[in-house]
């Protein structure tokens, strides 16, 4: 069902005619970055305002046509992008863009959600504060997007995700009215918890148009280094001992395993390769409200304590911003150093961070089993038990081939464990398509139950980004 | 309806003759604490697991019986009472009191519903470790109602509120089916956020029976000041100074005006009573990780910022541990104070930080001029933009007639004013049934629908805790 001439002449005269796109070459906005989805829509529509969101539900809703809202389109679950029946009205955030106010002293900002992930920071640190959402997508995600997908990233560990680091939203509901829940208040207790309701619901309860966000005071100053373990339960150790003794300025917290940075060593020979022979290596970050010696020194005396107590047999602090960059670099080169190695199989699960140990031995062991030669690309934020456990191809075997053929058995064989160890299959990208229908096996059905009552109640035509999350 | 003698037997025959209460003297549970709300319950039932809440839940729903939860009684705002009918149910937790789990490594604690706060907290000590959340209440309270109203306190500037603290729930859902939803993960981006539905609901819309709460490193030294503020301009800017110096190491910033210190000195003379002629006194909390030196060296230096600053005028930091219980005793006995003075109307509401210089002076002076010669005694989490800006007779005035006359023209102000400066009306106490009206008055009719949809949608009978929140 293509839409129909008089429902384009009405969204046109709602938007203006140039940003009602129904010809001509829309798949920047009908296939997801990665070119995993390939989808095709009926329109492509652009409001530029709160006001232009509802009215763009409001007249979908009158003809049942369904819409897929969408920020930067740097999702990893197929979340943004329309479905191939060329029936949906993909909506475009990227015209809500203005930053709304800034409340220096409420360590407040209201953007809108089509702002990108870093001029949000940059409006942040030009008023001399901090908004420390930070990830790989960060030039150009949208602040939408990170909050229909409670999206993670480094700074977790310290500041929460994206749902702990908002106060308020503005949503167009699918009943095209507006919510004006944009609140600058820590602390309201009137009424249900809208606001975490339709943050992380990927767009299938309605639109969120704005948002409130927290800011910080500035660190003084950041630290880095590298530390050597030879075994997760040593890195698991030390994030222990690292939070006793930095508390909150303990900021970042990665562990990487051999083989990951043995890609980076070999896609990208001009990063550096520190600490060569550890078979695990832990990022850690201290951010501190002194200054850069007393910062540097406690993070050396962290990193002696750990040495003293055996979880650390070798370490390496940075010497300056520049190697400290370069340390984070070489953590951010894993997922390209694994697209340059082929075609391979990601999660990006969490545990409680006491079970990690014991899911990745017991993981490796039964897939090296099922799949001898496998090799696993581990790395992630063990500070937040989430780790991204890839399995890339034995070495000389065709990865598409290997995909095809075992991709269904490496996932099975990681979600059961997952659960096992009272952990999740989705723990910062979402659901989106990717994951729909590993979650009707592997959650609760009671939760299901409640996720549909919710669904039905907000959304009772199903209108909202369907095929999603359910 | 009284409830029939067959029903009464079927929830015998479930939780044993013993706790199912339908005689004698049921005021401890059909009236709270403060003799605000009188109540009369059909019978009190005082499961024992989250199997028996649940079966108690089927039971009361097969007959179209409504159930009223309750914890330790010591809300606010009537939620957890049951209504004049003698028609409900009053289901206690109070026997659901394990702490099920302590998980060191992963910092966590699952522990049930009717566990006191104080044993939480007690428990985690055991463990070397911290549960942050701490309010006056905490020697009755239970972990289930703080949930259900999503409790504040005196360290939510650091570590949130309950909702913050909380990984994971079970509840009995209105069919009486067992959610089980206790992770220990920081991290689960599996669909809709049910948890923190449920949390703040007050028992509307499920029955929390046990929650995964975070826990943190004891810190290694905590250090206590009170600094005297000419206004509350100062006061805010000093909290700014302190933000930046200290950042999550202030662990509490609460501003009491002169009249609520100079109740404490009039009715408790025992107490110490620093800074007599300030205006503001500001009580600094700082935690640290390196230890008591530190920590006292980092207050003094901010403290001195201050100083030269020109935000503060005055200040002293505790000498010893006993000092420091002392500054807090004079903070937390000001509700006791204000009650020996005599009946007044309590508000706790929340601004934006940046708003309550002008707040507080707006409504000073509309109240004064509306009702000339009444005493302000306005004190609370300053950090988090949350005051208790309670209204006492002015001097010589019989109280009960005062509240009788005004207290609808004084919440009428106050709520007015909260609004225009993009308030809360209930900042940490709830709903329930005393802000009912008021909530009607006051929130977004979007969200307002928005909740209903839920309610109806989760409770569709309507049995769960009726006539709170909406």
């Amino acid at each position: 069902m293509a839409l129909t001439p008089a429902f384009l002449a009405s969204l046109r005269e709602a938007l203006g005619e140039a940003h009602v796109l129904a010809d001509g070459d829309l798949t920047a906005y009908e296939h997801d970055w990665r070119k995993r989805w390939r989808g095709r829509a009926a329109a492509v529509v652009r409001p530029a305002s709160t006001a232009e969101v509802a009215q763009v539900v409001r007249l979908c809703r009158q003809q049942g046509v369904s819409i897929v809202p969408q920020g930067g389109n740097t999702g990893l679950v197929g979340g943004g992008v329309p479905d191939t029946t060329g029936t949906q009205v993909l909506l475009s955030l990227q015209r809500l863009r203005s930053i709304r106010q800034l409340d220096a002293q409420n360590l407040t900002l209201t953007a809108e959600a089509g702002c990108v992930l870093q001029h949000v920071q940059q409006a942040a640190a030009d008023a001399g504060l901090l908004f420390p959402l930070s990830l790989a997508a960060e030039g150009s995600c949208t602040l939408g997007g990170n909050l229909a997908t409670n999206a993670g990233g480094t700074q977790v560990l310290r500041f929460g995700n994206a749902r702990d680091l908002c106060l308020g939203l503005e949503v167009v509901t699918a009943q095209g009215e507006v919510w004006n829940g944009l609140s600058g208040l820590r602390k309201d207790n009137t009424g249900y918890d809208l606001r975490n309701l339709f943050i992380g619901s990927e767009g299938t309860l309605g639109i969120i148009t704005a948002a409130t966000m927290k800011l910080f005071p500035q660190p003084a100053a950041t630290q880095t280094a590298l530390a050597a373990c030879t075994t997760l339960d040593d890195a698991v150790a030390l994030l222990g001992l690292a939070q006793r003794r930095l508390g909150a300025g303990l900021t970042g917290f990665e562990a990487m395993n051999r083989f990951s940075l043995d890609l980076v060593a070999r896609h990208f020979a001009q990063l550096p390769q520190p600490l060569p022979d550890a078979p695990w290596t832990v990022l850690l970050e201290l951010s501190d409200t002194e200054g850069d010696a007393a910062a540097r020194l406690r993070l050396e005396q962290t990193l002696e304590d750990a040495l003293g107590h055996g979880c650390v047999h070798d370490a390496v602090v940075a010497e300056s911003l520049a190697q400290s960059q370069a340390l984070w670099h070489v953590r951010e080169s894993i997922p390209l150093a694994q697209a340059e190695e082929g075609l391979n199989i990601k999660h990006d699960i969490s545990v409680p961070v006491s079970a990690i140990p014991a899911f990745v031995q017991q993981t490796d062991a039964l897939l090296q089993q099922h799949l001898p030669g496998l090799r696993l690309v581990n790395f992630g934020h063990l500070g937040d038990g989430n780790l991204h456990y890839n399995v890339q191809a034995p070495a000389g075997e065709d990865p598409a081939h290997f995909l095809q053929a075992h991709e269904p058995l490496v996932n099975r064989i990681v979600y059961e464990q997952v659960m096992a160890n009272g952990g999740s299959i989705s723990a910062e990208h979402g659901v989106g398509q990717l994951k729909r229908h590993a979650l009707q096996q592997h959650k609760s059905p009671v939760a299901l139950q409640l996720m549909r009552s919710i669904k039905q109640a907000l959304d009772p035509d199903g209108l909202m980004n369907p095929g999603r999350v359910l």
